[in-house]
């Protein structure tokens, strides 16, 4: 894959997800894809390892259920040859309690084919459980 | 600054890293750079935002008392014109337990003329709270 085709997937990728374009998100997904979010999954079920585009799906699903994507904004685009790093300022209205939790994304993706088959999520998840529980946590 | 430039100098900072060679990555870093390490600074105060050599230089010494780094292996590393993002399996042994924490690291680096002028790092920090405390939080 060139880097010119990655860099067209990934700009296609996350405007998909910006304006909540799921069909298309699916399309750019592997059947095989290898995709974690690393984070506690007792707060944010929809972490961890999935393994296949129908478990990523269920996985993205899972997200909508909680929170209401309010903005997506990918300030840093890394692309280099099919692999990319993606830096985003995004935030989330939770659906149980109307507040907006707002954070840093990193993304790490791999590409074959035209289609993500590797992906690597890191966020500053001790503030986003913070976030999601209203509280600080006893440290 | 040429993409291949950016390639060897990524590298010679990881390397400088890894042997624990602290003067040269200082040569690295540039007198103006803007830091910032996302996490807890009630569990990990060299975490934060921090600007200009002399406070990054602090951080990483802050690191190193609290902290004996054992590995740091960059799995992967993307490069694009003057910027970097850099995957990386780590681990650091907590003096005051002797316990080795073990995660990845994401790190976003753009440089100038040579040297690190912007740096952010995400990790688990959820995940990196409850291994340098040793126990669970309750969520």
């Amino acid at each position: 894959m060139s880097e010119e085709t990655t860099r067209a997937v990934v700009t296609d990728l996350y405007a998909a997800y910006g304006r909540r374009d799921f069909d298309r998100e699916a399309e750019l997904i592997d059947d095989d894809i290898d995709w974690i979010i690393y984070g506690p999954m007792q707060v944010f079920p929809f972490a961890g390892h999935r393994h296949g585009k129908a478990a990523v799906l269920q996985a993205l699903g899972d997200i909508a259920k909680d929170y209401v994507l309010e903005s997506y904004v990918p300030k840093v685009v890394i692309v280099d040859g099919d692999q990319a790093a993606v830096m985003s300022d995004v935030a989330f209205k939770q659906r149980s309690t109307n507040r907006t939790l707002r954070f840093h994304i990193a993304n790490f993706l791999r590409f074959h084919d035209g289609r993500l088959v590797e992906f690597r999520e890191f966020a500053n998840t001790f503030d986003l459980v913070v976030q999601a529980l209203g509280h600080m946590l006893p440290v």
